[in-house]
């Protein structure tokens, strides 16, 4: 293998495809990157075997040569140096020359840097996926989407399916859920489909790997085609393909848990709220329950109260608007709901209570395609 | 004690006071910051007894109101929390009423905190200094030279005094020395003195202080007056102090360290320099040696290699200029070199060599007010 190649796109791809690798692997072949040269171009790999990340760089784009392929060929190159080399290398473009023994020698300006590689034929195949079910989402949406679900999926292995986002469709919308138990945050979106009858449930894709992706997408209109198969979902970006296995067992049936009738409900300014909660959590977040307690106060105020023993108190009241139902008390793991006031991209937030022992909802008021649910905390 | 004050004016002194405190103190009084009023302002202290910062907030300044006195009177409120909720705080202003059993009261905008706090005369009272040896420096001029020195203690505590920046005066020049004992950076200046006569020598300032001090130092000509004792130092920045303990213990004679005649000397861009060194430690760093290694090529070049067994190699040439005296091959820290190439100011530095095993010098080429020293490392 012998390639020219632009330094600013090589940077550029080489980061995408290093984020699927893992330095914690087991698999030594699977801590380097692997570099394909053909006819047609160049190609990276990287994976950690649930993630799988492919970027072609072709050997021209709008006319303008990007890759130059003096001889096709392939190696593998440990990810952590390689791609700390490339960032850091002088000249405007990289020269790439494999030798015997897989190692190869890497120029740019003034540098020449010799790396040993692996055998590019012990690198694992990327699964082949049947592609029968395929739909698509403007890019800078499913960012949104993933920013609005994510944070809520559970960060504990006991029971692992909810550590991943599950999608399902219905009637003809994509429903995106992620409950880590506690909280739930679900997320609606029409889609587009070839296939008018699309239908799929219980896809539950990995937290981690969606974390990965929302870094790769860009903030463009432009469609990612989204192809779901029984285990290994895919998302196709243009010349970037992103591979992730999905999370085995049933996602559990949270439509249902969803309350639809309220005793109290009110606005408020999401901002604020935001501000209000962080200053009660200085004291809260020392006790690590994030006890936040509210009370309404009967003239369209609600008062925020957060008391630690040792430390001391705070209190603070804050203005509602559309104030309706029950005067109410109700406690709260208040970093949940903020957590999920972050991702709220509306100035106002209208929350729903049912009762001090019962979930309670919180919706931007501009928008009925997401939601979020919190169970209350027991304060005695 | 009952005070209103601005906002703003309290986060900033706060946030000053608070770098003296330390979370892992034994002495439960020093978590907290003392704040006391008198008719005359609001004084805060924060202290680890090592270090000792104080800051004193005037009624009015420039004719505007900043604090107002209702009652005098002290408190000693933790630092963790205090800091915190004054940052956090929504209003213009901020009120604080004492109550019994050191409870206080903080009120700002709809913010209500009560803290619990401590009995202020159990707090340490701060050094009174004899002001004998006085000396004053400009503050930005204080901050740069603390940049250029403090980098090189040793963090190591088998020798403590090497864990301190030694200043000394010579023929009205002030002198700073760091070195860990593989590495030296020393910086002189003259200095203003009221008393011609100014002497002192082995005043050892902990670096831990002087990174605390260079974050509060602004950037500005206005002096900072500076008092020698013993076994404090005190520093006079406007309306706030600065004590720290000065390190018990001899430090090295260096003078006599510093090679005076040279074998090879060379220059290069400083810029340059890193960026190379930089490449070169990607493949170091791993082997956690650091070594680099640099040949004179004959042709006003310098071959700058670096080799890891397992990973591969770096070479790389760089041009010279008034080069001078015979070819040489020598290993080093890069670690070191690229510590001490980020605080040189100066577009090109000049290389002092005297042999493969004997120490040698890097200044900036635009002036004779710093240098740094490094030891080779011996590579078979």
């Amino acid at each position: 293998m012998h390639v020219i190649i632009e330094r600013n796109r090589m940077v550029h791809d080489v980061q995408h495809v290093a984020k699927a690798v893992s330095s914690r692997t087991t698999i030594p072949i699977l801590t380097g990157i692997k570099l394909v040269a053909d006819a047609n171009g160049l190609t990276l790999t990287g994976s950690d075997s649930d993630l799988s990340i492919e970027s072609f760089i072709p050997k021209e784009e709008n006319e303008r040569e990007i890759v130059q392929i003096e001889q096709a060929g392939s190696i593998v190159l440990q990810s952590k140096y390689f791609a700390e080399i490339v960032k850091k290398l002088p000249g405007e473009t990289i020269e790439i020359q494999v030798h015997d023994q897989f190692a190869a020698t890497i120029r740019s300006g003034s540098s020449v840097f010799t790396l040993n590689g692996l055998d590019p034929e012990e690198y694992p195949r990327l699964p082949q996926l049947k592609e029968d079910l395929i739909f698509s989402l403007p890019q800078d949406m499913l960012r949104n989407i993933i920013r609005q679900t994510v944070f809520a999926v559970s960060t504990q292995e006991t029971r692992p399916v909810l550590t991943g986002v599950n999608i399902e469709t219905e009637n003809g919308e994509l429903i995106c859920t992620a409950t880590d138990s506690h909280r739930l945050a679900m997320r609606k979106t029409k889609i587009d489909s070839q296939d008018e009858g699309l239908e799929f449930k219980n896809v539950v894709i990995p937290g981690k790997s969606l974390q990965e992706l929302s870094k790769i997408l860009e903030d463009t209109s432009d469609l990612a085609e989204i192809v779901v198969t029984e285990n290994q979902i895919l998302f196709k970006l243009g010349n970037l393909l992103f591979f992730s296995r999905l999370l085995e067992g049933k996602y559990p049936v949270t439509s249902g848990m969803i309350p639809t009738q309220f005793k109290t409900s009110f606005v408020v300014k999401t901002k604020e709220l935001v501000h209000t909660l962080e200053r009660a959590m200085l004291l809260s977040r020392e006790a690590k329950n994030n006890v936040i307690n509210v009370k309404t106060l009967g003239d369209n105020q609600i008062e925020i109260t957060s008391t630690s023993q040792e430390i001391g108190k705070v209190t603070e009241k804050m203005a509602t608007d559309q104030f309706e139902g029950d005067e109410i008390r109700i406690s709260f793991n208040g970093k949940n709901i903020l957590d999920a006031l972050k991702v709220v991209d509306s100035d106002e937030v209208q929350i729903f209570l049912t009762g001090a022992m019962s979930p309670f909802v919180i919706r931007p008021i501009d928008s009925d395609h997401y939601l979020h649910l919190f169970s209350p905390v027991r304060t005695y």
